[in-house]
């Protein structure tokens, strides 16, 4: 039994105790000279550290140096985000000016480098300019109010930061958990150049929280779907300092569903806030599937209909056009039987085993003009369940990314 | 060694000898009053049959039925075929409707209904009205010259017919081979609401026929994307009636080569079309990939590439953002090292061994004004080549597609 978990008003990733963050404008995100680009989140006691990756083989030397970090399974102490370039495909200079961030970030906080994690977010192809991160650094003051700016300061094509925390009881004792996201355009299952740092003042055994880490990002950020595009740098990262004082969650607690329940509740929030900020946006997509053969098969189908370019455009349009949904389904690989389907458009039953039902087209067309837009697919074969998250297909989203420069 | 394939002027599916077509307006497409939408292609003599179709588990009943007609290994005689309502998702009434398209056909043209496939194409979830279906056939004229009519009649959302055909040479005989199809949205790998008809007057072994179909369909219609969606109803179907006299090709023939290459030659000429076509389409993008793993890589890492929203949208704006290409491989699932993959947009050498050249950058986007962009990657890891095709992502597309109605 999970206990009851709240959230908090204003809440960020500085909201849980004995974190700081700070953010400045090094210089690196030449399209809005006015907005931070640089920053620092940093634990006042070690950490247990857990991070899921992009799975691309193409991949910023930021992720292939954090693995290497997270597999030394030693306490962490904090990391270091730029945005504006991706430090991807530079060849070997990568490699060294990630280490580099971490050193300069370690060197103004008083750790060592190797406590340190590093992202980086932006433009494929071009060398991070180490001497405008080195200037900015200084600049950086690191506050327990930090963390809106550092919310502010890893956005790229976002139009607006996105930042939650919760409060829950872990053996009586007050428990905070805040993340920040950044996301918008390339964002796909497989973490695609979304960047999510969660901290938690609970204390947490490392191996339980990566293992509820890889559960959650399945069930949220893999189930997110803006483009179909997934990034060479996608990244979440956990931080635990422990200083709430409770005994360290691990998978045998009686306080482990709280604690999951807890990541999870986060983790969606921001997986939803990522969706309804896709780039061009106008709608949040939200597909239930239910009744799939297991898991995996809902997860498909569930992400096949929210990734259709067909969907997304019906949904901007605000037509009830469910032939497309039925078409997204029947390709998703999913086992689907079509004469079993049941499907509703927020809330309302367009069709029932496999037939269409009359509707009121004009009350759902209006239903639809919502800000969210929610399928609701039984295949009535299984227990699978799942849900995905996207966004609608906009003229908007065609001129932002034929725009974007190399 | 194959022998010499020429296109023929003007070429279409009648330029074969003993090959009839004819169409008419029977009122399905409403979107389009003046256009026709149903039609009839005929052979004098029996023909040897062959099709490939949608790998969706959501499909049309046309497809069902065809499949069945395909397995009893009889000659067929035609096609019957409508534009405007797709005959999808309308329960046990879909294959009653598909068998009876078939009866009126063989009724009006004096064979058997086994003889005769059938195909739909447009709205999901709506009966065809069998009335006007029954009155339009009555209006169809069967010509030797009624190729064109047939292209016509078969578009959607297509804005051009599409048609070729070539002539070419087996034990001295002169023997045709044309095609038309139609596409535009909704168009992926395995087959979306893609429907193509070729007709030849070769003599060829059913079962040759149906191999070397499946074996140029995957290089060809299944290599190609317009936006990711596949369609329920996605057909292609041969018929070979023998009038040039040949001995029937099959795989041991000297002429096999031949045979196989006007078959590719039609396919990839019709494929190219269907890409240049799609909805909202500015730009033809053909993907080349080589030095992959192995064929499946080089198709994944194609495909991949000409499916991505992204790198569809930087063609709109003439954006050389080679990372989009590298982000698109990374996520393919194909075999790739960074720092082995060479790069070329429209034969300029953009990017070599994972590092990026400096280009003029004016120059390339000069050369990606052209209506086609040539994207070349040598993943330099093996002997695995593809080709994709797909189209760039305009504002058009989300118009169209957000207009479309249920």
């Amino acid at each position: 039994m999970a206990g009851a978990i709240e959230f908090v008003d204003g809440g960020t990733v500085t909201s849980p105790v004995g974190f700081l963050a700070g953010a400045t404008y090094a210089g690196l995100k030449t399209f809005a000279e006015d907005k931070l680009d640089l920053c620092i989140l940093f634990s006042e006691l070690p950490c247990a550290a857990a991070g899921v990756f992009t799975k691309s083989a193409v991949r910023s030397s930021t992720v292939t140096l954090d693995r290497e970090r997270l597999a030394q399974r030693i306490s962490m102490r904090g990391l270091i985000v730029n945005a504006g370039i991706a430090n991807t495909c530079v060849g070997e200079q990568g490699y060294i000016d990630a280490v580099e961030m971490t050193r300069l970030a370690a060197q103004k906080t008083g750790v060592s480098p190797e406590e340190i994690l590093v992202c980086s977010t932006g433009i494929i192809g071009v060398e991070l300019p180490m001497a405008l991160i080195r200037g900015g650094l200084d600049q950086i003051e690191l506050q327990g109010s930090g963390g809106p700016d550092m919310a502010k300061a890893i956005m790229t094509t976002d139009t607006r930061p996105k930042e939650t925390a919760v409060t829950f009881e872990l053996e009586g004792r007050t428990v905070h958990m805040g993340g920040v996201a950044k996301g918008s355009g390339m964002i796909h299952p497989n973490m695609a150049t979304m960047l999510s740092f969660i901290a938690t003042d609970a204390a947490v055994e490392p191996g339980f929280l990566q293992a509820t880490l890889s559960e959650i990002a399945d069930e949220t950020y893999n189930m997110l779907s803006v483009d179909g595009d997934s990034s060479t740098n996608d990244t979440v990262l956990v931080l635990a300092n422990g200083a709430a004082g409770n005994s360290p969650v691990s998978a045998g607690s009686p306080e482990a569903d709280t604690f999951v329940e807890a990541l999870r509740t986060v983790c969606t929030h921001l997986t939803r806030e990522l969706a309804r900020d896709g780039e061009g946006a106008s709608h949040l997509i939200v597909v239930d599937v239910a009744g799939a053969t297991d898991t995996a098969d809902a997860r498909l189908a569930a992400r096949t209909i929210a990734s259709s370019n067909l969907v997304k455009s019906a949904v901007y349009g605000t037509d009830p056009n469910w032939g497309r949904l039925l078409m997204a389904v029947g390709r998703s690989g999913a086992a689907a039987e079509e004469e079993k389907i049941d499907l509703f458009i927020n809330g309302v039953c367009i069709m029932e085993a496999g037939k269409p039902i009359p509707f009121h087209r004009d009350a759902v067309v209006a239903l639809m003009r919502q800000p969210e837009v929610t399928f609701r697919l039984n295949l009535n074969l299984g227990d699978g369940e799942a849900t995905a998250w996207g966004c609608d297909l906009t003229e908007e989203y065609v001129i932002i990314n034929s725009a974007y420069t190399t």
